[in-house]
């Protein structure tokens, strides 16, 4: 098939296995000038499946740089709330939400880490009503790639730029299962796959997980009615979407104040701009107490320290080492991809449908449960081909769940 | 001087004498997805002056296009109502605001004219709390414009693509003084002359104008107390913008209820991606009671149609014959420039700084002196090389303000 039919097959893919848009719906969309493209070909299938409205919210890198290039100090205390706000309503109101993300890992490699923080921090604040919307499932929503020449260059820095770009978009399709007969059909058999997996965790019902592995020796306990998840999501509106294409892993909620010991990433995080590597903490009940990383300690000191919440789990989730974006060998300098090759975990915001009727529960008695609330939501990779997970029940007994980085049980 | 120096200039002309963005002030731009080298240089320009956050929000004639082929029905009578209460707040807590203009006069061309009137109604509907925000001078604005291929193949259909929008941008950055040596210079002395014009009109205090050319007789009521405007406007938050880039026009308001006679307009007008040729109205007691257009005559009646002010007028302007603009020869297929190049008028919402102390007096007020109001504000052009006006005074003498298009006074 041609570039152009594959974009195609994965705008439809997309469309209507990833955001799974609904007739008569308004399309909230975000994506990066460079996946132009895309965006009319998703526009183009959205309209077809019924959308009443579709409207892009077009970033630029360029953009970004020249504020923190020239933008006066005080800029960076700033956000655009009157965006976020009105974002959150069109989804008070119905509309679906994507997001097209391409990001350059780098952008703000060499830029002063405090004003990234404080820039990070004025946006988590002003896009939270917006958040929680998307977070609660308020709506279907989706996040899924484009290929981007920055982002192609950070994951083939050794080919030529047209290649590199060329190599990323393959990969894409690859992995989102867009280059297969019919896309959206194989969506459907994975979706049972993983399904199969989460009824197996649910009907277990451990009290926590026990890690060990290089660098990694630790306990998470679980929210008490925790619901794993995987594939696909019913939001509120009753509309089943895949919230992240690709997506490989099973997940759910860790206790906020049940997280003790020690745990090294396996990949290096990109977060906003900067690349954060070698990370490894200690957590003493739930709480982050010591933390380090061998590249961009600063940015991640400041992510953890955004709010209380950012420095406690909101996501514990498991992939098995044979998944197939980690066997493509790629590492993408992506939490979208990178996530999906490697068990994980995510400090801040919880997600309220990963206990059980989480959904209707206040932000109070979802404290209470254990569920963590932040500005923040960020995953890092912890799995390997050296990692054991054991399952312990709530009378202490464990029993193994993954070893050597693959299901056990 | 190279196409990018020109550029450069051209978007700092913007910046300065345009928007005249302030130090801690935060811009709102909207712009075609074309425009994206003259977008970034804005914003680099804008962060240099101050600017606190730049944010725009891209429009594509490719997913405005796609709606009208493949949307449902419903589509057309919804609009992001969300996004523009987003930019009404964002300007009522002091962004600036600047548009980028570039479009393809003849984009919607072919679409069925009820859709698209429809959609244009639902349109102006939901923007109206931002666009008031804008016709009286809440907060400094411009308007400017960028070649586009589109738009460029309409002007110049006898070029080949890349010379036609070359020989735009010559056009544009000709006709705006950015290839003057200093722009910024060129545009200060531009508005004093322009001053010296208002100054004169003010000091006449015409009761109402008289025209008369081929196809025109009528006579236009002006506002007691109106005042003529041109060049640069001082916001109400005490900034001075050039809301128009270029201009060469002077205007004051006319009375919502004292225009009778006959009028026919002298260039076609581009309205919201359909042509609209041949205009010819009657009017009586300001009211248009008899409309006919030889082309797009089904969306001159909806867009006069649209509601009670949108068949009266809200502005009244001047502009000699001998405009650099109408010395170009071009015919631009775009309001932004073809008004410059000819006298016009404009249906629909009148401009509340063009009245004695109109930014202070309600809506009701403002009405009762004469103000129109409208969800819509569309000039059309009525000058030309035989057009004559007269300046009559309350008293009912009159005496010649326009001779052959040219200030015979």
């Amino acid at each position: 098939m041609t570039h152009s039919d594959l974009l195609d097959r994965y705008a439809q893919l997309i469309v209507r296995s990833g955001v799974n848009i609904k007739p008569g719906q308004e399309l909230v969309m975000t994506a990066p000038v460079d996946a132009i493209p895309l965006v009319r070909l998703i526009t183009e299938h959205a309209y077809k499946a019924g959308a009443s409205l579709v409207t892009t919210l077009y970033g630029d890198d360029s953009a970004t740089l020249a504020r923190f290039k020239h933008a006066p100090d005080a800029s960076f205390d700033k956000a655009t709330g009157w965006l976020f706000d009105g974002m959150a309503n069109a989804f008070k109101a119905g509309a679906a939400r994507l997001a097209i993300i391409g990001d350059d890992p780098s952008l703000l490699a060499g830029q002063d880490t405090d004003k990234v923080a404080r820039a990070n921090r004025a946006r988590s604040k002003a896009y939270r009503p917006a958040l929680e919307l998307i977070t609660s499932f308020s709506v279907n929503w989706s996040l899924a790639a484009a290929a981007t020449p920055a982002w192609a260059r950070s994951v083939f820095p050794d080919k030529k730029p047209e290649a590199a770009l060329d190599a990323l978009w393959q990969a894409i399709f690859s992995c989102s299962r867009a280059d297969t007969p019919d896309p959206v059909a194989a969506w459907a058999e994975h979706s049972r796959n993983l399904r199969q997996r989460t009824d197996f965790l649910n009907a277990r019902r451990y009290s926590a997980l026990k890690y060990k592995g290089p660098g990694t020796d630790f306990t998470l306990g679980l929210v008490d009615g925790h619901v794993w998840k995987g594939g696909g999501s019913l939001a509120q509106n009753g509309v089943t979407c895949n919230p992240n294409i690709p997506t490989e892993e099973v997940f759910t909620m860790p206790h906020k104040d049940r997280v003790d010991g020690t745990v090294s990433a396996t990949k290096p995080l990109s977060y906003q701009g900067t690349f954060i590597d070698g990370i490894r903490v200690r957590f003493e009940k739930g709480r982050i107490v010591e933390a380090h990383a061998d590249k961009g300690g600063d940015v991640f000191a400041n992510m953890i320290g955004t709010d209380e919440g950012a420095a406690r789990l909101g996501e514990v989730a498991l992939v098995p080492h044979s998944s197939p974006i980690a066997k493509s060998g790629i590492v993408f300098n992506n939490t979208l991809f990178d996530e999906n090759a490697a068990s994980h975990i995510a400090v801040g915001q919880s997600y309220s449908d990963t206990v059980a009727n989480g959904t209707s529960l206040g932000k109070e008695a979802l404290a209470k449960a254990g569920a963590n609330q932040s500005l923040i939501h960020v995953d890092w990779m912890i799995g390997s081909a050296a990692l054991d997970i054991d399952g312990v029940h709530a009378d202490g007994t464990a029993e193994p769940l993954m070893r050597k980085g693959e299901w056990a049980a």
